[in-house]
């Protein structure tokens, strides 16, 4: 009953506790080091990820919302500004691991005065109605699924930072275990789906991403899809038949790419004496046959589809099929670009750049990893990368055109 | 009536002249050095199209049909071969245009050495029945289509070379004038469609690629599309506005690509004592306001589309409206990614290299432009280029979703 | 007397501390984050330089004479090599800054243990005579001056890492004040120079590096030098008279490195609010017109000088003037290619790589900046950096031919 | 006597034809399309040499010195211009082998048109005394060396665009006939000298570059200079030994470009069945093992020389003993660096763009080659490449210091 529950406002503390506690909690076994640097582009400082969601908070609902806030540090907008163009000037994103001030130690007081703030904040806005809650309520779910989303990147660039360090370092991160139930001891059973129309995008009260809507049909071909990720197993037959060699088996963008970056396994797979081993957080352990195999680019995971006669499900073929099998495990690679959906509207302002601006050269991922925070992901949430990227946990799933 | 007209044969034979004289009549105001250069990588040597086509069929009909027949030179397939891994080693892409010899004279050699015996051989089959003729038939088809394209790149990559000498030589190329009807002398008619389930990709007897198949259903949402392309004089306002300061117009990939590049007008368009000037194969000309825009790349049409609150059409939508509008001046970037459609197929052995193994990270283009042979396009016809590529003949219809 | 001295060992003893304790007092005021990154590929880690200096004594002294001796960590060759390829392998130099481990404190260990170690090893070499002594003098000789290189490194790397960071802040090194006494407040003295035969290179019972070496004859043509530094004021001059915009007084490579990276000004030079500001470790101050100029290349030390109608002195005459002038506050750009003396040999092993096999393509430098650790430069001896570097304390004194 | 011998005038007109025809000699076997392209920045088309030895006398003789003189074309000092900034704009030098116009046709028209009117200029100026003719003499003997030193690069240039042609086409050059006597046939004899002070520098009437000045003293080591070149099968004695594999013989920088480049052996050489075989103008060769090693960069000569336990000689040490052993074979890398000599000084104006400009990271070459024009060189001239530089016809010297 609506009468007994929690007023929303206790709710809000709850959650923005939660998610920004969660933030702090991967990072607790680190030492200040490893939270300063940037091995590649992609890989943000530690550092940064704190500071940015924490500026985040600050600029689209401190600032705006609560009387008399002061920001904490002027230069700090120049420092943790990701790539919205609309706030103004940005540090490179290149030389984000340059930074060595603000210190670990200054970010987290930084972390401690925005929470603070907000904590009012929300209390504040509890005893009252006030004229802009709908927009309060729309950034503020964003900012804590904007922070849920640096929690999985964290996890993802101290994973790569630490696995490209000679030492390889074991470090627990938030979830401790990143490894996920041995995907071939469950019995095999294909997913078919009849051909029609089916109905794609987000529905419902909740909170989703622009880039889930609008809603709206599409015609589906028949289709079986395989109930269980690829395993490790199953990829290292394809690395022993000479699957790397072979061009027959890649995109042609594919092929420059191994051929130029001397690809040949999965990210983090390593062979010594003659076996294969694999990084993880816990530090070098021979590769689990068992498991799905992970931290492979879409060309890998394409060319593998093809070499076993099948292909990739499309992002509409998996969403629609996504109620019938397990998923959550791994990040996976669909045949779809990133486009918008039909009725795809842009935000005004900061906001509106959070995702359509980055709608070309992508390609979706569905599902979830063991790194996304609890609740995160749905199954019509669209994730999206470069056809190249690996540091990402992304595996494959197989589909049959029927 | 089958009985009275002419054995396929005799239609082969004309076919194949004609396809092959008109790359030929394309060069005809050429100057030999305008034979040998590439600017760019995108830009092959005109030498190079010539060898090539011819390379294609010498290696797909004559090698594996024509009894006793031998090879112009054992080294033009290294010299010749495009991108097929199939057929073994190649030069460069990038080193195409450092090769001197063969000589323009030699190439041509090489293209009358390989006609009169691709004419032997069609004058020898249309004497009888043969075993692979279905596959000899397909490859013919094909061999025609591959130079038709070629010819295509010829007119662009001519131009882009010449366009690109501070002398700006006029050249009269085929056809001869690239000029195109006055698009805002058509009273404009927008182009609506209703939503529902549509058949899309090719259906017939005449050829077509294999990357226009598998015909598939596909559900279309409602929309309205204009009856013609934007115009030279509309794109200008854009121009005028700011369009290529503000990056709230662009993809985060368009914004980089404008900044890095200093992007400030479609490609061949130079600002001359405060007037746009455009070069054209009859040399610098003012630009005429009523004309459809060309030389933009998908990035500027999805620039250019989001200023005006509009999109550019998805290709489906294109496929299925087409009947109802005219094509055929420039090639229309639409919103759509190169992909395979449901129930795609590769070839076997080289020709499967054709068009699957480029369906990642491009745009598809519909239509036809003026330097496209007539009669090579069709409403299905799938072109494709990368969201930067500016020096094929391409513009811009908007759509405007219901 | 020898026998009332003290027995050279405790000298070693000495001298060791005081070199290994200063390097560490120039860290004193650091952020553990300070340590960790690498802006540019010639700007090392603090963490790097404390244990690249450690592993140096540990390769070359401690592993060839302390018996037993266990190293500290047999990963630890591979992170702190820097350049020796007889060793084997190691990191990449563009890859020190991407090293989260070994931490800081691990670092600092790694130090105490080698120090401990190799005060034991002086210790008991002192009780004794031993069959290596000249080759462990020597190498001793070397580590400490290797060390006291690699001070003034770290001034240098971490003034460019706090210096390009948006928030600019003031951290004291070692000197604490790396300010100089006003140059032009000394009356300005040419110093003139005869022509005639000198020696040239070191002569002497102390430590010199193999670059020094041999002492041999030159002939100098009559020159006179002026008797102080350039100011910031004479080369402010320069800049107001446009001399970064015309070309007449670069060289090429010199103008070609102007206009690519848009040089204005000496490194850490701030136009704001039309002033010049300096960054210093002090933080941003306004530029003092008195004090020599400082970090710029030898392109622009070459510009000023060909712009003033004089020129930069040769190696050789610096040397030969070098007693008649005070010196010690600026590394000054000569204007002669960094090449082996008639008579250099190369030491056998990997100790030989220090110097020689750095001969082509740079520029010597002569002098002495104040971050140059007291007592370690001479009048022979020899710095060298390639033409565009100015990360380093770099000056410039004119000659005139006469 | 002065009286009889022929006016000075005559003297010009026939070096002036001599020199020009020269050109066009070393093209008399090239097709059209070996003028155009420029398959790396370092060389350029043949049309552009052509054009740009054309434009020299233009601009510096015809436009000052003949009264009412048209310029050919107004475009062509932008596409011909080298690197003179003090002359304007001009065609990047890595886009020379872009341009297809001017034709080869128009360019040696050109060259007709300014030949006529230089023939008139020197006529008109042989009937009398005039203002400037000091400053005429001294720019016409820069044209004439200049066009000259083009001829050597025009060779140079064209056997690197047909030796990397696939079909390694042999095409006669001037000189017909590239190869040289066979070294190792005349009997060795050190070449010593004393130590001392020597004069370096040119002396005398005729003309000598910029560079060659001023003659001035330098004092020399005593050292013994081999008689003779390295031969082929000397350096294939290094190659054998595993040279190219072992970093103690080379440079920090030349260990990286051998790895980076993956450096086996001198440019044209190619190992087919286990033989090596050389590109010449004549076509594939087999390896001459009594010839002079050609074609190696001064990383390459350096490290023989390391490994032979020899070293390069200095160019005053190559100076002072040039009129005591045979050259003229091949340019012979020195172990200078290419510096100004004290006391020069750069003209004023566009010709003192001429040679100081690039007194900065590269090496001195001596000596003259097969392609140096006959009478260019003389035992003062002063070549310089960089380092890496290969497509020169460089040799190697050995020099003992004594």
């Amino acid at each position: 009953m609506q009468s007994v529950s929690a007023p929303p406002q206790t709710h809000w503390l709850t959650r923005f506790r939660n998610v920004r506690q969660r933030t702090a909690a991967i990072c607790r076994h680190l030492k200040t080091e490893d939270y300063v640097v940037q091995p590649i582009a992609d890989v943000s400082p530690a550092k940064w990820h704190l500071g940015h969601t924490t500026w985040f908070f600050e600029t689209f609902l401190l600032v705006p919302f609560l009387k008399d806030y002061r920001i904490f540090h002027e230069d700090y907008s120049f420092v943790f500004n990701s790539y919205y163009e609309t706030i103004g000037k940005r540090v490179l994103r290149t030389d984000r691991g340059n930074l060595t001030r603000p210190t670990v130690e200054e970010v987290y007081a930084y972390r401690a005065y925005v929470n603070n703030h907000l904590e009012d904040l929300l209390t504040g806005l509890a005893a009252k109605d006030f004229a802009r809650r709908n927009e309060f309520e729309s950034l503020f779910e964003i900012g804590l699924n904007h922070e849920e989303q640096h929690q999985e990147l964290l996890v993802t660039d101290l994973k790569y930072t630490l696995g490209h360090n000679p030492l390889f370092p074991a470090v627990p991160l938030i979830p401790d275990e990143l490894h996920v139930y041995n995907t071939d001891a469950i019995a095999y059973r294909p997913v078919t789906v009849p051909e029609g129309v089916y109905e794609i995008g987000y529905q419902g009260e909740g909170f989703c991403f622009d880039n889930e809507l609008a809603r709206h049909k599409t015609y589906i071909q028949p289709f079986a899809l395989s109930h269980r990720l690829v395993t490790n197993g199953e990829y290292q037959e394809f690395i022993e038949a000479g699957g790397y060699q072979d061009f027959n088996h890649w995109l042609a963008e594919g092929w420059d790419w191994v051929k130029q970056n001397q690809i040949k396994a999965p990210l983090y797979w390593h062979p010594i004496d003659g076996k294969w081993w694999n990084y993880t957080t816990e530090g070098l352990q021979p590769v689990n046959q068992h498991e799905p195999v992970c931290h492979v680019s879409f060309y890998e995971a394409e060319a593998f589809a093809r070499w076993k006669g099948l292909r990739l499900p499309t992002e509409f073929e998996w969403e629609v099929a996504a109620r019938q099998f397990p998923w959550g495990q791994r990040w996976e690679w669909t045949h779809s670009a990133y486009l918008p959906y039909p009725g795809f509207t842009k935000a005004d302002g900061a906001v509106g750049e959070y995702n359509g601006k980055f709608m070309v050269n992508q390609m979706v991922l569905r599902g979830a990893s063991a790194a996304t925070p609890p609740g995160h992901s749905r199954h019509t949430y669209r994730n999206f990368f470069h056809a190249d990227k690996r540091w990402q946990f992304t595996g494959i799933r197989l589909v049959q055109t029927l």
